[in-house]
């Protein structure tokens, strides 16, 4: 595995792979890896010749009050990960490199990035479309690899990648789960012991709510009831949103037809960590 | 020369072009073709292999109140020029292959586009860069060549391939005149006979400001203030703005040091065609 920090690099590298009629896969992360990260590098190996994973804890997706600083970075410990999983190459630039003053240029998607996680963090998603459209230019790849687990972020880039017309394949990998069902997450280390051991009623919540619908159970506010129920049982528990959505436009309903594929999804705050989890069914 | 109208058709080509190692040059442009826009052509078959020009009068840069429906449409004309100028590929989209519905991703570039023209027209280049950025992707060029005439459109483009990270040298053509001074414009086909006679006043102010400030003068309201006068003279001209400012930055300056590079700029109405001229100037 070959890493690399600088933009002109790894331009060079992907246009002679590209030359030589090499198919790239990029698996764009902010580092921390753990299982579900590693998974997408393995989804990116099945369907390219070229795997480059990034990591690159991204500035702009951040609020002022959320966890820039303190997010978890370990590269030594991440480039072994990667390079097991199968990277090809490991590219980490630094803030100033991606993000060279006087820097002035967004990506917007206007309505999906309104709702759920986007009225929680109105600013994130502007940062993450931004800094996936520059990686998508910087590494040229034929598919670009996200996981499930955010799922607004996928549909998000999703429909970024295919209103500006960018020459990739957007793949979405599924969510992988911890022995007791928490989904993975590099913000799952700050969770306290006792916040750990709760944590597991947010996958609970959303099996739950696949039983509800596939059981024939129509009206959202009964769903997302439930759901309430039994997260608000955990008294560590604090919770942002729970959603019943339709996952084309990630518009709330109130009711669901049957054929339609909806967005169970949640955000809960265990103590100053938030997690996030969701499942995508269709109606029967 | 070869006629395209899907984007999927045009993207079998380029990843072709490029699988031969073919060098690609693009030439934007929204149809009404002119002596300047062939220039352009002539720079990009300099630099590349293959030149595709693209014609799409682009809705989402069109204020509501300006000219989208009456901008002159002449297809037949147009693709006899742009094989007389030499391109390869006429790529030539409709509203619908661009903007499929639901369509909701912008490119934003947030200081350079708040002054000068951005200041007449608010959205104009959130529209400019949104459909450079598509075509950008569509058409996947190594250069990409616009026109001087439009010099913060240029700017803006610049600094949007820069921060994004596209891959492509964005190249600019100088201004092509009329035999009297005009700046070449699609839109100088909107004025009437008097209105045209009137309208040299706008290159001739721009080489008055040429000469001051070679000549030493520093203040720019002298140099506004002379044009001033001069374009006034003209009875059908209304001006919109006059700016000596920056050339990096675009930011307006009352004194100029020597050595720096300043652009000097105006829009003006004559009866409700608006034209533009311009000219880079270093400061001795």
């Amino acid at each position: 595995m070959k890493q690399i920090a600088g933009i002109a690099e790894l331009r060079d590298q992907v246009e002679e792979l590209r030359r030589n009629g090499r198919r790239i896969g990029v698996v764009p992360t902010m580092g921390a890896l753990h299982e579900g990260h590693l998974s997408l590098v393995r989804i990116a190996r099945d369907r390219s010749d070229v795997v480059i994973m990034t990591i690159f804890v991204n500035p702009t997706q951040f609020a002022p009050t959320e966890d820039f600083a303190s997010y978890p970075r370990d590269l030594q410990r991440d480039a072994d990960l990667a390079r097991s999983a199968g990277a090809d190459i490991l590219f980490v630039p630094s803030d100033k490199e991606v993000y060279p003053q006087p820097y002035q240029t967004y990506v917007n998607v206007e309505q999906l990035t309104t709702v759920l996680e986007g009225k929680s963090r109105p600013t994130h998603f502007r940062g993450v479309t931004t800094v996936v459209a520059k990686l998508l230019n910087m590494t040229m790849p034929h598919i670009a690899v996200f996981g499930q687990k955010d799922a607004q972020q996928a549909a998000v880039i999703r429909q970024m990648a295919k209103d500006l017309n960018f020459p990739v394949e957007i793949i979405v990998g599924p969510i992988v789960r911890e022995a007791d069902g928490l989904a993975m997450s590099s913000r799952n280390a700050y969770l306290s012991g006792e916040e750990r051991a709760q944590s597991p009623v947010l996958s609970r919540s959303i099996q739950r709510a696949e039983v509800l619908i596939r059981g024939g159970e129509r009206e959202s506010s009964v769903i997302i009831g439930d759901m309430k129920t039994m997260i608000s049982a955990q008294s560590l528990a604090s919770i942002d949103y729970i959603s019943v959505a339709e996952y084309a436009t990630l518009r709330e309903l109130a009711r669901l037809a049957p054929g339609l594929t909806v967005l169970v999804s949640l955000a809960v705050r265990f103590g100053k960590t938030r997690l996030i989890d969701n499942t995508i069914v269709k109606v029967p």
